[in-house]
């Protein structure tokens, strides 16, 4: 079982297009596995139908299909050739992937070789949960289970920004209280990163630094353009 | 059934003491309903004890018991005149109150009469569900239902300041996914306001304006000082 993974920090980066920044880190990570199915379920107030048009807009060398391009799920993903999960509510792409019954289809097909591309809430479902995800709990999934294609955390869109005189908890309080209840360390990664995985390997790229939140709530930074074995950083 | 509830936005305001801002509101509004058990399981990174003492230092004039000052959660609900419960992390909060027994003590006896004081997390249960809490999903409770106390949701802490050139959602993107997928609306609440239920109605007190978002997504300003019947506030 060897997967590919490319698990982006966000779609768009400020005064840029839909997923500019990284529209070329995606066509490479594809390669000629051009067939892509594109699961729009996080996107809330926006139709299927729309935002398939976004993404495919966004990558006009791929030919991307969406879920109501099919009549069954099994069929939609035996097509693909890649999977691409977009961003919007978390809660909202889980629970859908459920009801829906792509979630098993989507998992095997992965695990089993086809390529998987997720920006913000669809790169929290491909780790063990979506327990550090930064979005609204606008819906109950039947539970917090995420793909677990490896057993690190992820947090999209990192900041250590906070809103001026405003008492709520900051990103890193929260994160903290999650490595206080877990045991699983976290993988902090600012927008403008892409996470690389092959197999039992991952490798950071982007601009900005990425950090590793451990067990024991020190923050320690992950070198970008190095590959690391995913159980070496679990127990780093 | 007659309810009591103060249900606030947050426990700090800048620049000042834990609880200071509406220390003089908490003591009215418990009246000579002084013997208080505290409820801490929102407090993940703050042990209860400490948790405890800190609440009966900024309210010395209340008698503070703690749950670990009992030996059954059924003799803490009985002892207590008012129940208080702090904020912290929602989803921590309801899973303790389920897997501790508290929950639906606490729920019965305030339908019965005791009055019930909570910040944040602690106002995020009190409503029909923990869906427009700001927290990360560290755990997984049982369900997202809450005490139901009222068919309004509150989402506490509320603002409309964003993190510059941040890309993830706005407060309010976030909960007009809320309103997009569900039917209550939602009660905002910035810091430094109290929500004061009697019954089935409801009054807002505090320094900045509040706002009800709409099922169809119109923000409308709710008047503080001003009584409202919580069935013409649900209905608006």
């Amino acid at each position: 079982m060897s997967m590919d993974l490319l698990l982006l920090s966000n779609s768009t980066m400020p005064q840029s297009d839909y997923l500019e920044w990284t529209a070329d880190d995606i066509l490479t990570f594809v390669g000629d596995h051009k067939k892509v199915l594109f699961i729009p379920f996080a996107g809330v107030t926006l139709s299927h139908q729309a935002y398939t048009d976004k993404v495919q807009g966004a990558l006009p060398s791929l030919e991307i299909k969406g879920v109501d391009d099919f009549e069954e799920p099994s069929s939609a993903v035996q097509w693909a050739e890649s999977i691409f999960v977009g961003g919007g509510n978390t809660f909202a792409l889980l629970n859908k992937l459920h009801t829906s019954g792509y979630f098993d289809l989507i998992k095997n097909a992965i695990q089993a070789g086809k390529r998987y591309v997720g920006w913000s809430a669809g790169s929290n479902v491909a780790t063990c949960s979506i327990r550090t995800s930064n979005d609204m709990p606008i819906v109950c999934p039947p539970s917090f289970e995420g793909f677990n294609f490896f057993p690190i955390q992820i947090n999209p869109h990192y900041t250590e920004a906070v809103v001026e005189n405003h008492g709520g908890e900051s990103r890193l309080d929260r994160l903290r209280e999650f490595v206080a209840l877990n045991e699983e360390p976290v993988l902090c990664i600012p927008e403008g990163v892409g996470v690389w995985v092959q197999g039992a390997s991952l490798e950071l790229k982007g601009k900005y630094a990425s950090k590793m939140l451990q067990k024991n709530g020190r923050l320690v930074e992950i070198k970008h353009n190095q590959s690391y074995q995913i159980g070496a950083l679990q127990a780093m």
